[in-house]
């Protein structure tokens, strides 16, 4: 039986692979009076006097909601939100078995973005936190934008910031590889999807001066006529200083890094040839990368990285969105921001050791234990110095 | 230290009465691959091809979504959707504890009855069942008749429902003491709120005949000017069938039945004294009676029921909901219909058996263990009897 019939069979026995349980006991009425009526009345009436209260009296101040419309799910497309529901599922133990977080999914039966917007504002009292997933481009630019200003709780759309974080991490411990610096580089990143855009943006708060992004159309530029859209037109004014025109060959002609977050077996020898000395490529497009890892060695790629767990250095969202939440919650952050993500890069990339550090490990592993916490206590410090932290007292660090 | 300071510490110290965690293994690769990515994928086409099989690979078909906009909880009134969170918790813990029920609460930021008819339909996608809960009266009734009709799955309002069904199951174990029937019995409601409205309309149809409603302004009538809204013109017309006016005494005066879900301390020994041999009372006004149980049995009532746990015959929404989600999720039922309803007031008063049946005892006690799995079987049957069930095979009874 293959791996896809496994996990049918697995889903079909669990039915549903997560489940709530009570914290406390309710054995009998003693129980109950605490619990539930007459005592939970003072818990609401404090709540009343004193919002805050709510993160002392409740789940709230642990509680992500994992809110998808099912328009981009995993490599499948606009499934619909109930075949979103087992990714969604899937996330909420990811958090809960890395970060302690509870989490629970939100398939939504809309695909308008007003619609969208007014749910996630309305359900959002109960929540510490937001997680946007599997939501399409451009749509979800506009989703998270309108959410982070209109909501009091952190909201963070994982295609785009979790994939920018890993690959920010990678390329910070590559580039010491090939002993290059952020502001002399060429980056091209072909693909201006969720993640694409999310990746330039984070490259640039690193200190990334030259970076080209790329669609079916080319080279994306300032003044660019065809294929432009709200979000490729912003994207235009901040990236390629020099108004590189063209096709994908002409951005990576002399580049020194490809972030391919488009479609499988795109670069051929010819590419990599035209890349300046020690090429470093992210090929993450899946589950088939624009380059195989066995070609890009062979073809001169110094660092390689996929999103594959068979091929050495995964770009796995794993490595930081369960660190960044439980940083988020741990101090009560009323946002996730620029700070924190940078802080997050930071904090993965610190734990690939000098020593350790090598072509084919630039990335700690997807399952290592301590990624979770170091991020965590890094998003939360930077949280608090860049003040979106509402916390009082010492944050309790949990993971 | 009192109960109430009893429960603030207990909630201080949970921090949330619920958790939700993994039933399924995430311990290393292989058990990602099977929950996450790629096996994921399996399950998520196929309910993409086949939208019922979301109940055979997700949490959806355990699932019940407690909602409310914070209006009117417990008897504290509109403290808004924070501070209402400890209730929806509770209530969460008490569907899992006596009905294996995975219950989430959902509190929303808005009163508006068309937002919250809106955002309930575009969340409804990952819940099997809509608990509505603590929506103040009118509102509650306009959003429960349209999410019914909105949504495919059930929708129950157990501020209406759940009262009403427990207060039916006491009432029909009640009139075998009396050895009255329904037909001839005349029984007065004194409030017309969400509980009230719920309770007339369940015992006409149970044969109630002579069902006369109360509120602050008398008896409600078929063409009274004074105090009426969409509601109450409706209760005027299917109730009442005598036209009669006037005040609360006049309703009283030769009735069989008083239910009272109103305010504290409002019947007199001149009420009783007014009433037809052998009254009954239900008084439900909380945490104060109506009447207190010691002046009703003074004054002569032969069978007395109230809301407390501290007095016999308590009237407690718990032995109703748990049973009835169960019932409804096993089946799974399209609607929570009259005939659930009515089976589920059945299952109930049959649980006092003939021998145990007293003046002291028409109503199991709140924790009873058998009530839930006795509900659900006949909450299940009555919607695979009356066309709302979906499911194609046998239910697998979970209590």
């Amino acid at each position: 039986m293959d791996i896809m019939q496994k996990a049918v069979e697995m889903h079909r026995q669990a039915q549903g692979k997560m489940k709530i349980v009570a914290k406390v006991p309710v054995q009998d009425t003693y129980d109950l009076s605490l619990a539930y009526s007459p005592g939970v009345a003072q818990p609401c009436i404090e709540i009343e006097n004193n919002p805050q209260a709510v993160y002392d009296y409740t789940i709230k101040g642990n509680l992500v909601g994992i809110v998808t419309d099912g328009t981009a799910v995993l490599g499948l497309g606009d499934i619909g939100p109930e075949a979103a529901l087992p990714v969604m599922e899937g996330k909420a133990i990811l958090l809960k078995r890395f970060a302690d977080v509870d989490a629970f999914p939100i398939c939504l039966g809309t695909k308008d973005v007003d619609e969208i917007v007014r749910t996630v504002k309305a359900i959002a009292p109960t929540f510490g936190g937001i997680n946007l997933e599997d939501i399409s481009a451009p749509r979800c630019f506009e989703i998270e934008d309108r959410l982070r200003q209109e909501c009091n709780i952190p909201v963070f759309h994982d295609d785009q910031h979790g994939t920018a974080i890993v690959v920010g991490a990678g390329l910070q411990n590559a580039i010491k590889i090939v002993n290059k610096k952020p502001q002399d580089m060429q980056v091209v990143i072909n693909g201006a999807g969720a993640a694409g855009i999310a990746i330039l943006r984070l490259l640039l708060q690193m200190g990334y001066k030259n970076v080209i992004m790329c669609d079916t159309k080319g080279i994306i530029y300032d003044g660019r006529q065809e294929g432009m859209n709200s979000i490729k037109e912003q994207i235009a004014k901040i990236s390629n200083p020099d108004k590189l025109k063209g096709s994908l060959e002409d951005a990576i002609a002399n580049s020194d890094v490809f972030v391919g977050v488009s479609v499988a077996n795109l670069l051929t020898k010819k590419h990599i040839d035209s890349m300046n000395e020690n090429p470093i490529v992210f090929a993450l497009a899946n589950p088939n990368p624009e380059i195989t890892y066995e070609n890009a060695r062979a073809w001169g790629v110094r660092v390689m990285g996929t999103g594959r767990s068979d091929y050495p250095n995964q770009v796995n969202n794993m490595l930081a969105f369960p660190g960044i939440f439980r940083g988020a919650l741990d101090v009560r952050a009323t946002d996730i921001n620029e700070a924190m993500k940078l802080a997050a890069v930071e904090a993965i990339a610190s734990l690939v050791s000098e020593e350790d550090l090598c072509e084919e490990f630039i990335i700690p592993k997807s399952m290592d234990e301590r990624v979770a916490g170091v991020v965590a206590k890094a998003v939360g410090s930077a949280a608090i110095e860049s003040g979106v932290s509402i916390l009082f007292q010492q944050p309790r660090l949990r993971v």
